[in-house]
Order: structure tokens, then sequence, then C-alpha cells
């Protein structure tokens, strides 16, 4: 059975210093996952993509910023004022292609997504694995506006070890009629979901989720762009 | 300060009995909240839409699902084959105005979304508070689907008890530069979170959140509705 059999615990990892380029990211997240008790089978983490970012060396001094944004960009969508909401080299709808001017190494300096995120989550995966003798499901989490709705929500833009999406095509609802809603963007909800705990203001780059068993699988962030084909708002 | 102090902690309400119109939910509830402890100060409850309409007699029996759409739809933004994406009276805009055809009361019945999804937490949360002494933060949820992106989540339809949004506008980053992605839509991740506890296919309606001191205030789900004159994806 996949999902949550019962109470589900999000933990913050917390102590974890300022990241930099080169620095070793599963190595400092197991530092941090250590005082609370390291992981189990089962676990899922929910990183930051800032600090993956980081990490990669995905940060340059500009007083463009803009021009980076269109130069990370593949598509530009829409335009208005200083709002950019641009189709990623990924296939990621977002504002500024993900380039992002908070939590930097400093003023003038941006962060750009991960080239790879699912590769960067596959990385994670396997040094914590190796550390603690049980892999988690990793996701890289980023904050995106969307459509119709304000405010942002944290969603998975690189994810490891697990389905980002749950199928439930075929499966029935409680009185025997097959389920409508029937593919839910679960490593969505996971990531937002660990950035309730995250925040913003403080460092909190990661987020341990015990007590949800993930769809299994071997996925990619990018099953969960919706196909050229079947985007209704181009 | 708003946010997760430390670890979050989602339980599943289980046991609710099949809602009927004219069932005293509030009630219904309070006996699910029971075996878990009842609620203390501060804690959120989710309670899935589709419980709430169907309490308030928000059901209807039709053979004709498309039109229900069309009738709840105040406009159509898109029409692909049997896919309508549509803007509700409430401003939300979703699959079939939000008319669903799974977890109904049977074959050929509808569930319509609640007319005032605010009331209905407002009336949830003054239920709960006589019970309990304590007055939750309510956030009535539904599956969505977005633009872009691939399987639905869960986000709130109508809130009682919190502000929907946290709005970060002026906070500084670790670093002291103030914040870009500044409003975080903390009731749609609480929603989106609270899925995962409830799944589709089990009789879950209702997930309490312990560990996250929501925004104050007396919001609207009406909030998260991205006003027109602002909306790049009309």
């Amino acid at each position: 059975m996949i999902g949550s059999m019962g109470e589900l615990r999000m933990t913050p990892l917390e102590g974890v210093p300022e990241v930099r380029p080169g620095d070793d990211l599963g190595a400092l997240l197991g530092d941090a996952l250590e005082p609370v008790g390291g992981l189990e089978e089962g676990d899922v983490l929910v990183v930051a993509q800032k600090v993956v970012s980081k990490s990669e060396g995905r940060i340059e001094e500009t007083n463009d910023p803009l021009g980076v944004s269109l130069r990370e960009a593949r598509a530009v969508r829409r335009i208005r004022g200083d709002l950019v909401i641009a189709e990623t080299e990924h296939g990621f709808v977002c504002a500024s292609a993900g380039v992002d001017r908070s939590n930097t190494p400093g003023e003038g300096w941006v962060v750009l997504l991960p080239r790879d995120p699912d590769a960067s989550a596959r990385g994670i995966r396997a040094a914590l694995a190796r550390r603690f003798g049980a892999a988690p499901a990793v996701i890289v989490s980023d904050s995106f506006g969307r459509a119709w709705r304000q405010g942002t929500t944290d969603v998975a833009i690189g994810v490891a070890g697990l389905s980002p999406l749950l199928d439930l095509r075929g499966a029935k609802d409680t009185r025997g009629r097959e389920l409508e809603a029937t593919v839910i963007a679960i490593a969505d909800e996971l990531a937002g979901a660990a950035e309730l705990v995250m925040g913003k203001a403080r460092r909190v780059p990661a987020v341990r989720i015990r007590g949800y068993r993930v769809p299994p699988g071997d996925g990619s962030a990018r099953d969960l762009v919706m196909p050229r084909e079947r985007d209704l708002f181009p």
C-alpha cells in the first residue's frame, strides 16, 4: 500500500552551515541527520534547491539578473514588467527561469537551478544510503508561483528513488467506482509540506518525512511536466 | 514566529461514517478526534471538500455531469474533449468547476463544491472550539489540477481562523537581503500535505496537523485567487 499508514512526521534538519561551491552536500545533510536519529528505510528527504545549487557552483555574480533569466530560459511564456514567466531547460514553467536573488552568497549574486536536479537527488540519495544503510527517497524542492492562484508553493524539481506521480487509474473509491482525479503529484505535495517546516528566513535546508510510503520507481521530476501537446496554457 | 518550530505531525482522522446530507459534520469530526486526543491550541484541521459538500446537501443526481459543470461555472477557460477548465463562482479555476463523479453517493450522482467553503470552515471551527475548548484553524481542501504540471495537488478552497497567505515582504534572508518569493500559499501547502495522509481510496476525510503556527488572521480562501488584472493565463 502506498501513502501514509498513520501519523506522518516531518523533522527539520538544523545546523547546516552556509553551503559553498564544492561542498559535499551529502555529508553536510548526513551530519544534520545524526542528531535527529539518521534515516530509516522508507524515509523521504526533501532538500531545498538553494543549497543544492550552491554546492554545485550554480551561482553567478551579475548586474543583469533579467539577462541571466532569459539566458537560462528555453522559452519565455509571459513578460509583464519585471516578471518573466519562463520555461527552463528542464521544462519547468516558473518565474525568472528559477534564477533567484535571495539567499545568495551576497549582493549582486544570483542562484540558478541545478543543471540536472534528478542527478543531484540521486547523488544525495547514494551518499546517505552509504552512511545510514537506508536509501531515502530524495526530492529537490523549489518555490514556484502558479497560474490563477496567489502565493508560491514548493514543488519537486528533482527526485530520486520514487515515482513523483501516484497513478490511481483503475483504483476504486469507497463505493467501488473508479476514481476520477486519478493522478496525484505526491512529490509536489511532499515538497510543499516540507516548505512549511523549512520556512524561508531560517536555515533549514532539508526536512525528513517519516511515515509516507512513496510510489516505488525510478522516476524523474520531468514526469511532472505537462507534455506540450496537453498544455492548455502555453 | 509563524511556521513550524520543530517537528510537524499529521494525524489521520479515521472511523468517520459515510456522510449524508444534513449530518452534523462538526460532531462527526469531533468524534473522530477523540481517539487521537482531541485538539490543542494551535492545531490545524484539514477537511476534505467531499464530506463538507455531502453534509451540506451539495450532491445531485444527473445524467449530464458536463451540463452541471457548465451550470456551476461562471466562466469557461478551456475545453478539450471531456476536459473543461472552468472558473467557479468562488473564482477558483479547476476542472469541471469542481463537480466530481467519484466518492459520490452512487452511480449517476455528482458532488458539487460548497456554496461558501469559508463559511463551512467557520462552522466546523466553531463546533470544534465548543467541544474541545481550542479553536483549530480549519482548511477545506480539494484536488485541483495545475497549469504546466501533471497530477493534482490538494489546495485550500475554504479557510477559517488563519490567513491563507504568509506574507514575508520586508522579511530578510539569512544574509539580510529582502526575500524575493515573498508570499507563500501556506494554506495550499497544508492542504497538499494533508492529502498525503488522506489518500483517495481510504475513508480519511480529515487530518489534524500539529506543530505549525499559522499566520493569524480572519482570511478567506478567496485571498488565494489571483486577481483578474494580475492573471497572465486567463
